[in-house]
């Protein structure tokens, strides 16, 4: 199906063809723009929400500034579709986060508009203050640079130390708040608060009520008394506005707040910006979801990335399936964690601004004292539960692969260093799918395996899931306990079985072999089980092992395969340098066994975005491949 | 040498003891306590200025709360030394930083008292506000928190993590502020600027003045006016001095600035903040190297660690040797990057609080407006390099190796994701020594190799540092380049050789022998030079290949160091796990060769401080060790 866009932006094929729009056609450029992303969206699905409340505002940028010249820097980009759609990728948009497609962020290969990649959140500053610095250096004092960040994205620390660092800076940053509230889900913290007091004048209204409340005292000065009041008021508003404001005291000139849906309005405040040297911030106020119903009012985070929907009623369509389908993991973890807790009071659960997604809020729910969603704070999420830990309660600390690299240092000095018995779940495990490269969770095998006092598992299915929390919340001296696993489906229709412990350190021997053995971990054992059957029913025999443990390793199981086994094929959904092969490597050169070994995983490349399976089949480990690689293996002869 | 104890001192083996003082002793206490950390410092070396800075804080804290129930959290913890002296360790503290002794941060497994362990800077708000929100589920409402942080550390972006959440905790979480207007160097950015703005009222004093200006205009209405306007006043200073105060906009209640060294004072204030609920700070402004002349008066970063003195002239010794020196690795640094930007203009340097310790320093001073010192902001170092090399300038961020672990994101989703080519200098490679396990850089190599786009590399001398980032500062298409090597000296009195260009991926042999060989990665390569020359009087021929990169790895090498030996040694500054060795086990699994494989380095455990090579023992990893691994490798006989 194709999407037609409207006049106007029918002719728009970059940022020049913009500027030759007169100012009053803005309004019904924005209307085509955001009309053009419904269309598209409710038909192929995304990220939503996000770039309808960006709509006014990036074509208000672009049509001000002098693109790509001038840098912009979209943080975290799920609202970029807009900035996309007017820079030249508006008859590409219907490929949007497919493979081979164009990317759902902004990406610096895909064009020279998209200056800097995003995906992960609070960047935005950072970046776009080492451009301003080079420009600074380079004499283009002409230039401009806008970092465009959410209020969810302003409680990543990271955007505070950028901050920190531009107030004393001296260069042409504007910094653009996109204050909705909302990270994916509501945002939390102070910061909010202060936000939304800014933006509904409270402090200064109370303010106002206690200098008018004190001039009741004053009655009998009569008008002078009123006169001076007035005068001195407008002192106070400016002090509370300006000197005292948050942003005010790292330095940043402060404008605003202005209404982020009004374009005229802001094309004529950024041409003024423009011409104010130094850095500033303006705080716009916007919508997630604007200018469609049902976003509009409806549950904002449902709206985020709602898949695809009939347009005209707002009714999001879900698959239906004939026979019961297995849960996804995330709910898998959200209502064990529940059954857990009942059971445990010690248990408690933590996630940076995840709830949705991790399906933490199923306890937030439940459990409001003992679930806690930090806000975009991964550093210290897993430092709150580090402290948690000291009193003695069994934190689940829940963090997607690729947000967990934010908290590397957290969880060695906080955590494994100090010997505290918290549970890490690592969602997102291996390919995040269509999200892309910025969200693949590739390392983690390798950057947590490395780091004393970390105990590394993966659950082949749901039971083992429930299994190895079941596990982990069972009173231990110390160590991290960390379970990954991957986003979407298991295998299990009937997934409540009933709880087990598991020996810590011990995997599963699931089929025997003649000659190769395939040793998997996690998800992608299945993939193993199903090329196994399919062999033996050409009878060829294949060994297969679930390790389920990356660390500490099944030692008495890999005695076993590498006294019986000479052909050994490892599998795994993350990178093959450092990983699980690596790990299963280092045995067998530790306790002198000698076999052809061959690690099938994510390669040492930046694998794009797509459908898990077929980044899958791209990196080699999908079902296809690891039958290919055992009859390659059948076939090979070993050289000494 | 003992240290003697001043008679009150004497007599305090534990808070308990300290709250046997009259409160009228205390100035007495501080005093001795001084002196003792004085006394001990001189002749035994160890941090110093931060210690010195919080006497008075540290005696009050204890003589206040109820400690260890009260949960006191010291972040980076060179300033605890009183706490630990207070704490039962007075007796051991000669100890202090050496292999065995006690540590010089607080250590969980130390001190009950150590309620958190430290090292990193930033991560005391949010442990305390982990073990605050237990003790509120637990029920324990009496129980305090007490977060001890510097002005420094607040510029980590974790610190304003863990208060956007504090603010709206409704927890006993107490943050005091120690602003000393110093992290090890003097604290820079926009927040520094403004503690000083509030600690000498700027602002309250220009608003006063703009009140009186304007009230000089109503000088008609007389003696009315001017009481009216004294009482506004007053409005205002609360209001600026409250509801607008930076930490009261993240909703916690402000106190302060107070006098960190009026004693009494903090006890009585402490007393008070004991009895209100809620999260609250306190601004508590102190001198670091307080109470000692030299320090006080000298430059506080000389005296951040001193090294040993001369407690009578403040004369601090330096060892004197009869021939010429290697120079510090540190040093190398600094002066090759500053002979590189002398003849390329487009290299810049970027360092995260460390100008003196890494001597980014030497080129700040020499181009001040090509270096730049962040402040404690690791993750913003990196991105900010990131956006300085989207601008084709180049970038070389010096980070040490365990604080890249805070930057692990930002260097994959920031740079090599998006195949930017900047450099990182990773000082403190290897075992850090007498800061101990929380600075020891020991899983770089590891985690970076996993990454895509990401040259690994570790010089065995300086030349080859020279060399490797002069290599470095050559245009390249993509690619981040990381240089790690370790604190302290190198190997060549006669550095300064000239720049060669090594093509990258390629590592030298630098011996031949008969049985075994050996692979070495960085400084260590020196030991196994060493070993061989000393087998070699014994007709043992030992061969040694220094490797120089992890990643791309000398394929072409291997290949005829695989094809020729089939006993091989690896040795590595890191950790085992994942590490250098691992990467040569991969490549002997992928090309199908068999050999033995013995792999030295950092073994999978927390190593305690000591001297370097007093760790590298331990660790198995020294000249000694090194040679024992070939002798052991001479008479082992595979079994297959």
């Amino acid at each position: 199906m194709l999407i037609t866009p409207g006049p106007l932006l029918k002719k728009i094929n970059s940022p020049a063809d913009l500027k030759k729009l007169d100012q009053a056609q803005l309004v019904q450029l924005c209307e085509e723009l955001r009309h053009f992303i419904i269309d598209n969206v409710s038909v192929y699905g995304g990220h939503f929400g996000a770039s309808l409340g960006v709509v006014e505002l990036t074509v208000a940028l672009h049509y001000v500034f002098n693109t790509p010249y001038d840098q912009l820097v979209w943080d975290v980009g799920h609202q970029a579709y807009g900035h996309k759609i007017l820079t030249g990728r508006k008859d590409a948009f219907h490929t949007n986060r497919m493979y081979g497609g164009i990317s759902g962020f902004p990406k610096r290969k895909e064009s020279e508009y998209d200056t800097f990649g995003v995906g992960h959140s609070s960047t935005s500053v950072s970046a776009a203050l080492g451009m301003a610095v080079a420009s600074k250096y380079l004499g283009l004092t002409d230039k401009q640079h806008i970092a465009v960040i959410g209020d969810g994205a302003l409680t990543g620390g990271m955007a505070f130390e950028g901050l920190n660092h531009a107030g004393v800076s001296d260069t042409n940053i504007l910094i653009i708040l996109n204050d909705n509230c909302m990270s994916i889900d509501p945002n939390v913290g102070a910061l909010k608060d202060y936000l939304t007091d800014i933006t509904t004048s409270k402090t200064y209204n109370k303010l106002k009520d206690d200098v008018w409340n004190m001039l009741g005292k004053f009655s009998h000065f009569g008008k002078n008394a009123q006169e001076i009041v007035s005068k001195i008021e407008n002192s106070i508003k400016s002090a509370l506005l300006s000197q005292s404001n948050l942003f005010e005291s790292l330095n940043l000139r402060y404008f605003g707040p202005v209404d982020g849906h009004d374009v005229n309005h802001l094309t004529s405040v950024l041409n003024d910006l423009k011409n104010i040297k130094g850095p500033k911030i303006l705080h716009c106020v916007t919508v997630k979801g604007k200018g469609y119903g049902p976003s509009e009012k409806g549950n904002a985070t449902t709206w985020h990335a709602p898949g695809v929907f009939d347009k005209i009623t707002g009714e999001i369509y879900k698959k239906v399936h004939e026979k019961p389908q297995p849960p996804k993991y995330q709910d898998v973890f959200g209502h064990t964690l529940v059954e857990l807790a009942k059971a445990n009071d010690k248990i408690v659960g933590i996630t940076p601004a995840m709830p949705s997604g991790s399906s933490m809020n199923i306890m937030m729910k439940e459990m409001p004292d003992r679930a806690f969603d930090v806000g975009i704070a991964e550093q210290h999420a897993v430092t709150f539960s580090a402290g948690l830990a000291t009193q003695g309660l069994i934190p689940f600390c829940n963090i997607y692969s690729s947000f967990m690299q934010r908290a590397y240092d957290q969880v060695i000095h906080d955590v494994c260093i100090q010997d505290l018995p918290v549970n890490f779940c690592l969602d997102r495990a291996g390919f995040a799918g269509a999200d892309g490269p910025t969200h693949h969770g590739a390392y983690d095998i390798a950057y947590f395996r490395c780091i004393p006092n970390m105990i590394v598992s993966a659950p082949m299915n749901e039971q083992e899931l429930r299994n190895l929390m079941y596990t982990a919340s069972k009173p231990r001296k110390g160590q991290a306990f960390s379970i990954r696993y991957p986003r979407g489906q298991g295998v299990m229709p009937e997934w409540r079985t009933p709880f087990e412990e598991i020996e810590i350190g011990t995997g599963r021997k699931l089929r025997n072999g003649d000659d190769v053995a395939i040793l998997t971990v996690g998800h992608v054992g299945n993939y193993a089980v199903d090329v196994c059957e399919k062999l033996e029913q050409q009878n060829i025999k294949v060994a297969h092992f679930d390790m389920r443990f990356v660390k500490p390793i099944d030692e008495k199981l890999l005695h076993e395969v590498f006294s019986k086994y000479s052909k050994i094929i490892t599998v795994e959904d993350g990178c093959v340098e450092g990983g699980f092969g690596s790990a299963v490597l280092e045995f067998m050169a530790d306790h002198n066994y000698s076999a052809d070994l061959k690690r099938l995983g994510i390669p040492d490349a930046v694998i794009e975005h797509g459908e898990q399976i077929e980044l899958q089949h791209e990196a080699g480990f999908d079902p296809e491949n690891i039958e290919k690689a055992v009859r390659e293996m059948l076939k090979a002869v070993k050289h000494v």
